[in-house]
């Protein structure tokens, strides 16, 4: 997606949560791969928030102030999918906790990549090295999170659940149109790619 | 007072925040003496609050749980003071992060020892070695979280304003006399101190 908006020269910036600043990703560090500390349900959901907390302040609220669109793998969504329905956290205490890391801030759209847990489990066997905390939950976990998002792609506003069965170029068609659909102000049409509008623009 | 405590036979845990387990002494090192990390106001309650959190599951509860008196070095009311008042977030959403941290659990009691700030500055700059972040902070920082302490001992439940100026055994006897006072069930009577009631016991 990065290398398709530099092609289409639509400003932005990438982040990856946790992480993305100093402070988000020793936390990062701690979260995912610190398997061996004994991390709690709440310990997990407010270190996240923490390390979002820095990334809307230093890193995600100045990008949007300088105009450009922010592409982040994993926002407010993913806290309810893992740690209010995954691991049992009351949304209700939730929601006024995402509200201090973000200060109120919503995402225009949220894309849900679906895929069957099976079909998951084998593109993680073949890309990953060791699993992180979350990989390393047993299919229990999964399902609550895969049920949490499909709900959740129901019931919040700005959510598309998107079908990432397929090749990588598929998927990434899927996702151009998608933006390209929903947020025309920021994204060049899809048809033909972000190539098209520079043919069209030149 | 856990000498004290221990001279009454009063089975007791000290604890102190952030901190008192293996994820809040991390946490304690990045918030407190990290002060090359640049850590915002939110990210700075989250992290607190997820400190809390660990504590609370895997000390606090458990020695509740087992009857024992727990006398902490800052709790909730610390969070209102510092991040809250002190920071400049908005309480209402403080709240519920804080009943995240501690599932609802209130102390019986609050002893804040109340303290003019240029004594207060003696007795730091006597004491301590290198500044902490917040003992980093200036005079105006200082007055709003004395200003906030002073006025959650009016509206919270369960505050109790001491005078800690005096020797320490001046300040210990009114902590002693005010324990005995308020938590007569789980504290042996002041006068005379714990050796009274071992004598009385035998």
């Amino acid at each position: 997606m990065a290398a398709w908006l530099d092609a289409a020269e639509v400003p932005h910036v990438v982040v990856r949560e946790p992480g993305g600043t100093p402070l988000g990703e020793v936390i990062r560090d701690l979260v995912l791969k610190r398997t061996d500390l004994d991390v709690g349900p709440a310990s997990e959901l407010l270190m996240m928030l923490a390390a979002r907390a820095a990334l809307v302040r230093d890193v995600v609220g100045p990008a949007l102030e300088a105009g450009k669109l922010v592409l982040a793998d994993r926002f407010a969504l993913s806290t309810l999918a893992y740690q209010a329905y995954g691991r049992g956290l009351d949304p209700a205490r939730v929601h006024p906790a995402l509200d201090i890391a973000t200060g109120g801030l919503r995402p225009d759209l949220y894309v849900v990549l679906d895929l069957p847990l099976r079909e998951a489990a084998e593109r993680r066997h073949r890309g990953r090295g060791r699993p992180d905390r979350f990989e390393s939950e047993g299919e229990a976990f999964r399902h609550k999170v895969r049920d949490a998002y499909l709900a959740l792609a129901q019931d919040e506003p700005g959510v598309e659940l998107l079908d990432a069965q397929g090749t990588p170029e598929e998927v990434h068609a899927r996702i151009c149109g998608l933006l390209a659909a929903r947020l025309p102000a920021f994204v060049p049409a899809a048809s033909g790619g972000p190539g098209r509008r520079e043919r069209d623009d030149g």
